[in-house]
């Protein structure tokens, strides 16, 4: 029998899928399940962060709880829902210090006022590792609510802000380099939550996600759920100086983190063709178009003129 | 600065609530917290349970799962209110093998399926230790929920089911002795939901929750925030030969099984006395009466026509 560390998230998750029993209208598979609440979906998300895999030694308290709270509120904004509020589960050696419990529920507090939520409740149970899990509940218009499946061919393929600012982040620390804003969004994402309720409201968006283990593995998992291929352009994907300075001081593509690392919590979302003017005047900025959806092929990056077939890597538990 | 295992979970907890800010109708502090839904209380609760607190190691995966699940339901339960579904949480090591994770899996549905619910989601993430968090949902009636406030002077004080079955597991796995009873018990403790719906829908139960920690600490949880105290008596409280078999051979108490251990997540409730014969003939053998609540004073245990305090004590994480 193989264990978890042979086989890796994605076919963990894979394989529990297709044994779970679930009538929930979204249930598991999605960045969040949807529970039917009348004439609104109550949306349901958990992720827990543990400390060998989600925490630099540099990570404050006050950031180890922001960054519970950010990554559970960023799959309700996956769903263009409004965030209600978080519970937070936190297992704790003995030893920890009552101070650094506070902090924790205070970054756990303020990034939920941050999106206009709560803290709903708690448990604290004695570990000798830490491990936090959160569960944030939203609720979403029925027919508001966007899913990792629906994408048509010829929708555009577009993302919110800027791709690879954590990654910069992450090197930037482990090399020694200097990238503030690079560590501020590696240790502080901040859920896109008014960017995922103005996608829902547009009603021209097809599908959504949000890109925690980097835009290659998302666009996959995209393409996965709704049956399309996409081709993206290198050059129209939003990225900052810093992360190029960042690569370059490391001997790195730019690509590798932007593509292939994660941490950004950005949306990933498909946008009607017909809808797409109303929706970029709306989002101004916010967003980018960085490719489209076709109806069959490899997901492809076009670069230089030059089309290679899209990578599926990025970031992975038990690997 | 202290630490947590200077403070023990109900001096943490205490603290803590002192400082999260909700404006929820029902927030942190009892056995769930309440969001408004409209016509109705959503309900939602988390519990976490980790290997070194909660485990004993005959506990098979499937067990562990059972487990969380159960201690999460009884939440829902103690509540009032119908359960939705369980979304988990899962800090495993990368060694376990998956069919570990899928017999875990399966007890988490076989318990959401017992008490009517299903698993909505899930996360899974390494970590040296096994840590396990769910997060159960529920819905009530907004006029049916039960709290742990609200008991009157005068109300009759009384439980679900038995006590000290769990006890005896636990001593007799510890001891070698023989006691299956007890050690299903112990190992797939049952949520009382049936019972907490039918309390709840008597309209005569006044305030609720259940018993985890053992009965004595919860009487003293339930006269804390209800603003009464209570006198129960030794002769009320059901206890199986079992429990008394095992104490005596442990040379304990059986006492100490039924009142200071814990893990039998029965229901401990208050009547309001005009009720009791109504609820009486609704729940039959499903309930007995332990004592009564009194406007001030001690809570107290009376045995052999002797009246003591009763010892504010019983399982404390962190302890």
């Amino acid at each position: 029998m193989r264990t978890l560390g042979e086989m890796g998230e994605k076919e963990i998750v894979r394989r529990l899928l297709g044994e779970i029993k679930s009538s929930a209208p979204v249930g598991p598979g999605d960045d969040a399940a949807a529970v039917d609440m009348g004439d609104c979906y109550l949306v349901i998300t958990t992720d827990l962060i543990s400390s060998r895999a989600h925490m630099p030694s540099v990570m404050t308290d006050w950031q180890i709880g922001w960054m519970l709270a950010a990554v559970n509120y960023s799959d309700i904004a996956a769903m263009g829902a409004r965030p209600i509020g978080i519970v937070a589960s936190l297992a704790l050696p003995k030893e920890t210090a009552f101070s650094s419990l506070r902090s924790m529920m205070a970054g756990i507090q303020d990034c939920s006022e941050s999106v206009g939520a709560e803290i709903l409740g708690g448990d604290t149970k004695e570990s000798p590792e830490i491990t936090l899990a959160g569960t944030a509940l939203g609720k979403v218009k029925k027919n508001r609510i966007l899913l990792r499946k629906g994408a048509k061919p010829g929708d555009y393929l577009a993302v919110t802000g800027t791709l690879g600012l954590a990654a910069a982040g992450y090197y930037s620390l482990t090399k020694g380099l200097h990238c503030p804003s690079g560590v501020k969004a590696l240790l502080e994402p901040k859920p896109r939550v008014k960017e995922g309720l103005a996608l829902s409201s547009s009603g021209v968006v097809t599908s959504c996600m949000d890109i925690s283990d980097g835009l290659a593995s998302s666009v996959y998992q995209l393409s996965e759920m709704s049956g399309v291929s996409f081709s993206i352009e290198w050059d129209s994907i939003p990225v900052k100086k810093e992360v190029v300075q960042v690569a370059d001081d490391c001997g790195m593509n730019p690509e590798e983190l932007a593509l292939y690392y994660g941490g950004d919590y950005q949306l990933l979302f498909t946008i009607n063709p017909n809808g797409l003017p109303r929706l970029r005047s709306r989002m101004k900025s916010r967003m980018a178009v960085i490719g489209r959806a076709k109806e069959s092929g490899r997901n492809t990056l076009k670069r230089g003129g030059k089309v290679s077939i899209l990578e599926n890597r990025g970031y992975e538990h038990f690997r």
